[in-house]
């Protein structure tokens, strides 16, 4: 026997039963039973991103939805702001610059967020910035953007609008589309939504719309104003992955019935109890300021990733993510993002001991897992 | 109790087994045993193509594999040949636009393929045209191209690549990629592949990459040089649809299993079986050139279109495709394509009498089943 366990952010672990319904026979997407289940997600959708805007569902990976954020807002020379202090934060960068954007960077450490100030400042001297790409929560560092106070500080001196990449943050990190006046946001399924990749969710405000309608760029698959038009007829201008969706409007029954408050606080307890669990290990996160979806932590010192990697996938069936970049095999990433709870991280910070004492390092065996147990008995 | 039944050109009926096989637990992208998958999908599928050259998976419906291939291969002021014969047809010509080409339409009713003589009268007239789109099975229209005989002949004259949106066919007609010398050929999941929709594969020739390597456009997710790069090292460059490329490569082993001549004949077979049961309750086939695929049929004169329909679908349970555009409400269409067997088209045939009859068509009942029950006594 050899059991699995994933902790990586995205793909996230799928409810069993979320599994065997996406398992039924297949359905015509122009059927009215398949309608309605979209109608369905259609609503839901709205509640995850607390917003009373449209949601667009797009079939592709949450850098699909990424371009579709680009190509419909950014024309030839205009300018917009992005933040290059990961991978992700570099992709808005590489994409203003395909479609012909100007790209101004704000150039970060990795695992440092972008601050209120850097990004005014940079306006103030750009004033003709059409919009300002953040990412939530960046996944190769685990690290989280204060986007409601940027996007505060944003709107009171320009028009740029605020788009959010919230593929993992979506479902475990507080967002407020509405009340935090963003102007775009989206997801992707495999993360905070639980269910296998393959969709992308891409959130538009009134005044996104605005700069849309008079944006000319070149983008067909990804058109937003193609997706609006179907939408008002209840559906997708292509054919939509089926089962998949049929996937999203489970997950997201599932989520309404937890309500968003609590799966953030979830996360924020499992998220804590593993930084716990960590540190008390002697290990060093790698964020400024952790996200409470994924934890990068550094290989201590003398430690061979390859190693620790290799006892915690062959011999404990577990996968994290490691490094990316210039970080590979520096350091480690842990999930907790989707469908986890304590025991999950109990389980994780159990296994991670296992696997540092195969890879020789030195510490008192037993001490993380301590450290997260009285951590949720104190807060369970 | 109330059975459906799928006859529709896409989603097709998914093989039990496969999608049992799509609903168990999942494992991660970046996984040596995620790679050992898609390592087989990559083999097997160049059978599926009859290729040695590389194929793509992209996350995406059809749509966005045909998006690749415009956005890779035409730059900005560039010729392209599309054929305005049906709904498919038109789409190259929208996305060649889209991407800043120049579309030289060949306009044809819809039912009726482009003649050879067509499009080299139409490079005479532009010898600097780069490609020449096509689609071997229009499915609006049920209609065969004879992409071969096109293929030939466009590149004793012309540099031009033949582009063939496979859509339809692959999997379902003869269509041999590199015998044929075709320079890009792509398909969707749920056609011939028999899996959801949310997957596309495109296959790039040597003369393609010639044209690619020197074409600038803007397109980032569906870039083929991302898509080479990532396929070097055995990925794709963004998460793929990990649930559907597993689905993908348990369907290519049954393909493999069955073998392509024998899934192209079985294809006629039923195609043929579908036309003759068809002519026998006295209706007309719209396609001049019709496709072992998917069989569009007129509704009979004073008929209702949505009694018709409506009959089959709450009735007897069965999923048809109506005409598109145009022809909405003026036709139907039935597919046989993917996982279908004879005595499928025999309960097809049987469920259209069955509502023609309730729409107060009047016919020689059960004339249809007799027909089809005969071609197939003598074809087994």
């Amino acid at each position: 026997m050899f059991k699995r366990r994933l902790f990586t952010p995205g793909p996230t672990p799928v409810p069993e039963k979320i599994m065997l319904k996406m398992s039924e026979p297949i359905i015509h997407h122009r059927n009215p039973e398949f309608k309605e289940i979209f109608a369905e997600l259609n609503s839901n959708i709205k509640y995850l991103f607390q917003t009373e805007h449209n949601v667009y569902t797009l079939t592709s990976s949450g850098t699909g939805a990424m371009e579709s954020a680009v190509a419909n807002v950014i024309g030839e020379s205009e300018k917009a702001i992005f933040v290059n202090g990961g991978k992700f934060g570099q992709r808005w960068g590489q994409l203003i610059k395909t479609f012909r954007g100007i790209p101004l960077e704000i150039k970060k450490e990795w695992g440092e967020p972008p601050t209120v100030d850097e990004i005014i400042e940079l306006i103030r001297q750009n004033p003709d910035v059409k919009a300002v790409y953040l990412t939530h929560s960046e996944t190769s560092t685990g690290t989280v953007t204060d986007v409601k106070e940027i996007a505060k500080a944003v709107h009171q001196i320009s028009d740029a609008l605020i788009v959010v990449d919230g593929i993992t943050s979506i479902g475990a990190i507080e967002l407020r589309m509405d009340a935090w006046d963003l102007d775009i946001v989206l997801t992707g399924s495999q993360k905070g939504l639980m269910i296998p990749p393959g969709l992308a969710f891409i959130a538009v405000s009134e005044r996104a719309w605005q700069k849309i309608n008079k944006t000319e760029n070149r983008t067909f698959y990804f058109s937003l104003k193609k997706a609006q038009m179907a939408l008002e007829s209840g559906d997708t201008p292509w054919t939509p992955a089926i089962t998949l969706v049929i996937g999203a409007n489970e997950a997201l029954k599932l989520i309404k019935a937890e309500g968003l408050e609590n799966i953030w606080n979830r996360h924020q307890r499992l998220a804590e109890g593993i930084r716990i669990g960590v540190k008390a290990l002697g290990l060093n996160l790698m964020s400024k300021n952790p996200s409470n979806a994924i934890t990068a932590v550094f290989i201590p010192e003398g430690i061979e990733f390859k190693k620790f990697n290799d006892a915690l996938k062959y011999e404990f069936g577990i996968t994290v993510a490691g490094g990316q970049e210039q970080y590979k095999g520096k350091l480690f990433r842990i999930s907790h993002l989707g469908y986890y709870d304590e025991l999950d991280m109990v389980t994780m910070i159990s296994a991670l001991e296992f696997a540092l004492k195969k890879a020789g390092y030195k510490f008192q065996f037993s001490s993380g897992v301590n450290a997260i147990q009285n951590y949720f008995l104190m807060n369970l």
